[in-house]
C-alpha cells in the first residue's frame, strides 16, 4: 500500500512550471518512445486490463489506480495499437459553464459544421461530473470522439495531456490562462475591438470613458482593456485608473460598477462594457438614476448576442463572430482528426464595431 | 424495378389519419408476432446484412432500400435478438430549431440530470441532416442512445415510429399538434398560466386586453388563449377578435402586432404577449410610439427566460418552469430506458405569474 502511494506521488509530481504540453511529452519521454498498454502496466505494476481500462475511461478502477496508471502515461507516452479504436461520430464541446447566449451561438456554429460531416455533438461541462471514480474526462475517453472543443476555461492541463495520449485533438475556443500553449485554438482580434469601441467614443467627443472589464485572469478581457488604453493613449487622453473597474461577465457587475462610477466625482460620460450582460447592467444603473442612454450617458457593449439588438436603446457594440468562430473550431477538429496539419494553429477572427443608438455625440450640458 | 417500386409504396401507404402510434403497432401487428431481422429480409426480398445496415442505422443503404425495410418494419414490427444492442451513454436532445434562451434553458435541465446518471447529452436539430440516404434519424439509431427527448416539433410520425421499433424510448418536451398521443411527455399548465396573466390585467381595472399568441398549430398557444379568454368571460368581459393576433413567437411579431393593435380605433391599455420574445416586441413598439410602459400600457409576457427580468422595466410574465420540465424529462426517458413503467404518461408542471414593473392599474386618464 505504501508502496503504491508513493509511486503515485511520484507519478503526479509537478511538472516545471510553465512548460508547455509540447515541452513536457518531448522532454521528458525516454529515447525509447511511448509504451504500449503493457508497457505501461509492467510499469505501474497493475494488469492489462486495468491500464485498458484506464485508457478507454472504463467506470470500475479506483481514483488510485487510475491516478497511477495516468501518471506512467504522462510520464512516458502512450503507443496505441495499430488497429485505431474505432470512434463514434462525435464531437464533444465542452464548456466550463452553460450559460446564455455566448453558449447558444458557439452550439449553433459547432452542430452547423459537425452535421455537414454526419458528426452529432456531445455537450457537457467539465466540471459538472460528480461520480467518484470516474470523472468528466472518463467520459469522453469512453465516447472515443473524433475531437473535443473547449470553450474558455474548459479543461485543464491534466485533461489536456489526458486526450493528447489517446490522440483525440483538442481545439480551444476564445482560451484564457497561458498564453503560450501548442493547442490548436480560435478566437477574436479583442485588442482591435476594445481599440474600435473606445476610438468610437472619443470621436463622439467623449474624455471621460469608463471600462467595465471581465476577470483580469481572462486574457480577451486584458487584450479589450489594453485596446481601450490604446485608443485613450493614442488619442492624448489621461488613463484614469478610477475610470477602469474589474467586473465578472454579469449584469449585475455592470449594475453595481455604473453606481459607482456614477457616484465619483468627475463621472464619466460613456462606459465601455466588456460584455453585451455587463451593458445591460449599465442600462439597469442609468434607469435607476434617472440619466437617459445616449443623451446623458453613452454605453458600448461587446459580443453583439442575437437578443441585444432589443435593448432600448439598441446597443452599440462589438461584434465577436462567435457561430464562425466556433465552426471554424469545429472545422479545425475534424481536420486534425483526419490526420491534416493545419497552416495555422491559431485563428483569430475579426470584431466589428455595430454601432446602434446607445451612444451619442458629447455635449457639456449633459 | 418495377416491383419494388410497388412494394415501396405499398409499405409507405399512408395510414389512416388520427391513428396514434399504440393504434398503428397493435392493429397493423399480424398475430405471429413482430419479425426477426431475417423474417424481415425474406419478406422486403433483400440480405440479413441489408436490413442489420437498416436497423443500426448505418449509411450504405439506398433511400429506397431503406424506406422497403422501414416499411415491413412498420407493418409488422421488429424483434430485437435477445442479447441486446449494446447502448452508448448518450441521451439524445432533438430540437426542431436550435434558438435563443429558450432551448438554452432546456440543455441545461437535461444536462443536469444526465450527467448525474453519467451520460452525456448529444444536441441535433431534426430537420439539419443533408447527408442523402441517411437522414437524422439514422444517426440517431447508429448512435444508439439510451433515449430521446424531442422538443417541440422534433420528429415527425415516421422517424418516432423507427425508434419505438428499435426500443429505443420517446419523451416529448412541450409537445404540439395531435393531442391523443401515446408517447409520454412533459409539459407546462399554459392554460392556467393564459388565465393568471389576464385574470392580473383585469383585476388592475384594464378592459380592453389584447392578446398577441403563438402560431394557432402550437397546442400550448392554444391553451394560453382559452385561458385568456375563460378569464374575461369569468369577469363578463367581451372577447373581442380585433384584439387577437396571431404571432410566430420571434420580436418582430410583438413588434408588428402592436403597431397594429396601437392603431385600433379604440385600443387596447394592455398586451398580454404569449411568450417574452413577443413582450420585447411590444416594448419596441411602445417605445417608438412614444408610450411608457407601464404607465400608458401594461404588458404581461410568457415563459420568464432569465434575460427578461433585466428588460427595463422588468417584465411581468408567466414562469414556465423549462429546465425542470426538461430534467423531467430527462428522468422519465431514463426511467423508461431501464424499463420502468410510469406511474403517468403526461407530466404538467405548474406555470406562475411573476409580477415585476410592466403591469400597472389601468388609470382612464392613461
Amino acid at each position: 500500500m505504501a508502496f503504491i502511494a508513493s509511486r503515485i506521488v511520484s507519478a503526479l509530481a509537478p511538472k516545471k512550471s510553465g512548460a508547455t504540453l509540447r515541452d513536457m511529452t518531448t522532454r521528458e519521454k525516454p529515447a525509447a518512445g511511448p509504451l504500449t498498454i503493457a508497457e505501461i502496466a509492467q510499469q505501474a505494476g497493475v494488469s492489462i486490463a486495468t491500464v485498458s481500462k484506464v485508457v478507454n475511461g472504463k467506470s470500475e478502477v479506483s481514483p488510485d489506480t487510475r491516478a497511477l496508471v495516468e501518471g506512467v502515461i504522462s510520464q512516458h507516452g502512450y503507443r496505441r495499437q495499430k488497429k485505431r479504436t474505432q470512434t463514434t461520430s462525435l464531437i464533444e464541446l465542452v464548456f466550463h459553464e452553460l450559460e446564455g447566449a455566448y453558449a447558444m451561438e458557439i452550439i449553433k456554429g459547432v452542430e452547423q459544421v459537425a452535421s455537414q460531416h454526419d458528426l452529432a455533438v456531445v455537450l457537457s461541462q467539465a466540471q459538472s461530473r460528480q461520480s467518484p471514480g470516474r470523472g468528466w474526462i472518463e467520459g469522453v475517453l469512453a465516447r472515443r470522439p473524433v475531437g473535443v472543443i473547449g470553450v474558455f476555461e474548459g479543461l485543464d492541463d491534466a485533461q489536456q495531456r489526458q486526450l493528447h495520449h489517446r490522440g483525440i485533438p483538442l481545439v480551444l475556443m476564445d482560451p484564457t490562462g497561458e498564453p503560450v500553449h501548442d493547442l490548436p485554438s480560435v478566437g477574436a482580434s479583442n485588442w482591435s475591438g476594445g481599440l474600435a469601441a473606445t476610438r468610437h467614443l472619443i470621436e463622439l467627443g467623449h474624455r471621460r470613458i469608463a471600462a467595465i472589464t471581465g476577470p483580469a485572469r481572462i486574457l480577451s478581457s486584458r487584450a479589450r482593456l489594453d485596446g481601450y488604453r490604446a485608443a485613450l493613449d493614442a488619442a492624448g487622453l489621461k488613463n484614469d485608473p478610477a475610470l477602469v473597474r474589474e467586473g465578472d461577465f454579469h449584469v449585475g457587475d455592470g449594475l453595481v460598477h455604473t453606481k459607482a462610477l456614477l457616484a465619483l466625482a468627475d463621472p464619466p460620460t460613456a462606459i465601455f462594457a466588456f460584455n453585451d450582460a455587463q451593458a445591460l447592467g449599465v442600462y439597469q444603473a442609468a434607469s435607476a438614476a434617472g440619466l437617459r442612454i445616449p443623451d446623458d450617458l453613452s454605453v458600448v457593449g461587446f459580443d453583439d448576442l442575437p437578443s441585444i439588438q432589443w435593448a432600448i436603446p439598441g446597443l452599440t457594440t462589438v461584434r465577436q463572430p462567435l457561430g464562425e468562430m466556433a465552426a471554424a473550431a469545429a472545422s479545425m477538429v475534424i481536420a486534425a482528426a483526419g490526420g491534416e496539419v493545419a497552416a495555422s494553429n491559431r485563428l483569430i477572427l475579426a470584431t466589428e464595431l455595430v454601432v446602434r443608438a446607445s451612444t451619442a455625440k458629447f455635449s457639456p450640458s449633459s
